[in-house]
């Protein structure tokens, strides 16, 4: 019997959102070509998929100004799906234009987060999810559907698994949608819940129509991600450097940070084909764009077997012990 | 078939280990009557047990040094076991005249680490435990040992499970040893092996024998803990706040994080005993008292459903939207 624990070489795919969900809530504006350059090296990584940036209202979110520039100016590495995070149908066109592979398009799954993240109705956000997905079709682009709140509200508070259900069969029963991610947009998800919704989404729709998107907030990002695998999913988004913060938990940890992640499911013996080494290294560049240290607990102390050296006076030490 | 994922009211041990593992690390000396009030207030918190301090030299750990008056005055609660570090003879003969409950005895599971830690060869320590052992037998005080470097060593790496058991096995046939710590003292554990040592301790001894340490300092922490349970542990080391650095990952993270495990534990279905919210208004006013800010997420961002109000002008939002 398999078990979370043993990873036994089963491939788990990675999706780098760091670009994304991590640039859009920080304070410092980061230059379009270190944007670019960032994208580029992230695309050497291994990674299977990279959320490059959002095609959002600049007054909303200036610090991703400048999605049309770095989508269209990114070196695309083959084999690497280029996404773009699109809130309505508006932000789609855009993002179709710039040659992004894949729309991911969020709603939430309360109607007070939709209005305060999206400034629409949930209706209105879902009828949106009909034009985005008809004029992707016709672009040929994969649509993805980001479904925020999905493990809890801040505002509202618990979300039922029926509630979450039934928004996923009414993305999937609409044609042009390739898959749903689950976010814990506040970090509210924790291990049991995480398995009993992942299980219950994969006895309705396969595993590769599944991503899961969690949060550091209150420390249970890893073993969400666990107990998910454990259910059966393999997809997930993280970031580089865990940049990201939420709105609702000033200087908590951000998204689950991406080369941590990698760092212990490969220790676990899963198999997520990122260059761990590759990505520490972008990671590393992070704190001096962003103008502070990044919440990553491994550009901190580096992998596990990443010796340090004896100590200055440890023959001396050892000296007077043993001539004790 | 239980998982990990479900706690079906498993009763897990919490041990406390801030005011000793946390505060040794401290730049800021923390008055002693404050570290009175500390340890008196997480004696209200539903703790198992609580390592109120450490004698040790007050010349390499100066803020440890008031160990005695610490020990003396706290208020003890009954049901709490109040426990102390030692690391060798004299400082095992100070805990029991400071009315210490048991004796937290340490060593390592590298020459090197034990060299540098504590200045003497693993013969020597281990000499020390039995004489540590008949004082405590003597003065009917518990006596538990810690092995550090259990998962690993940051000057020597890997650590193999025969070295552990080897040890472990030795300290449980010195008469007087009650039980044994595996201690990740610098974050080097993964959860594969993890679940792997602990069912290989639990095959030769119980599980009422065994604590596991870990520290976050590479953001494995809760998924530790989770695949010792599953393993068949239930005792645990853990320091409010998420304080106790790392001395080789300046930055890092320190002791996984009482609240924040609890936290998880309890969503998941365990029980800790622990008043979550007594332990967190105690994690709160660590800030002031060591002078920075604590790594607890959950200090940061608050229980999951501590829910945050609607934004201003959420109703004209909301009006304008239904108006479009």
């Amino acid at each position: 019997m398999t078990q979370p624990w043993d990873g036994h070489k089963r491939r788990i795919e990675m999706q780098e959102v760091g670009t994304r969900d991590g640039l859009q809530s920080e304070a410092q504006f980061v230059a379009t070509e270190d944007k670019i350059a960032l994208v580029n090296a992230l695309s050497q990584c291994g990674l299977a998929r990279i959320e490059v940036t959002a095609f959002v209202s600049p007054l909303a979110i200036p610090a991703l100004k400048d999605a049309e520039i770095v989508m269209n100016q990114i070196t695309r590495h083959p084999g690497v799906i280029y996404s773009a995070l699109v809130p309505n149908l508006i932000g789609a066109q855009r993002a179709i234009a710039a040659r992004a592979d894949e729309l991911n398009m969020v709603m939430s799954a309360t109607e007070t987060h939709n209005l305060c993240n999206l400034r629409m109705t949930q209706t209105q956000s879902f009828n949106a999810v009909a034009s985005v997905a008809a004029i992707a079709k016709d672009a040929g682009v994969a649509l993805n559907l980001s479904l925020s709140c999905a493990f809890g509200c801040p505002m509202d508070g618990e979300v039922s698994a029926a509630t979450v259900l039934d928004w996923c069969r009414r993305f999937m029963q609409t044609p042009g949608v390739s898959g749903i991610s689950l976010c814990d947009t506040t970090g509210m998800a924790y291990p049991t819940q995480v398995h009993a919704l992942t299980r219950a989404f994969l006895t309705h729709w396969p595993a590769s129509a599944l991503t899961l998107h969690f949060h550091n907030t209150r420390g249970m990002g890893l073993a969400n991600i666990l107990a998910a695998i454990d259910a059966g999913a393999y997809r997930f988004d993280a970031s580089f450097g865990g940049i990201g913060g939420c709105p609702y938990a000033p200087g908590a940890s951000g998204n689950v940070c991406t080369e941590e992640v990698v760092h212990a499911l490969e220790l676990m013996g899963f198999a997520s084909g990122v260059d761990l080494k590759a990505l520490l290294a972008v990671a590393h560049r992070l704190a001096e764009l962003i103008g502070h240290d990044v919440p990553s607990q491994l550009v901190k102390a580096g992998q596990r077997l990443d010796l340090h050296p004896l100590p200055p006076g440890f023959e001396d030490i050892k000296a007077r012990a043993l001539s004790r």
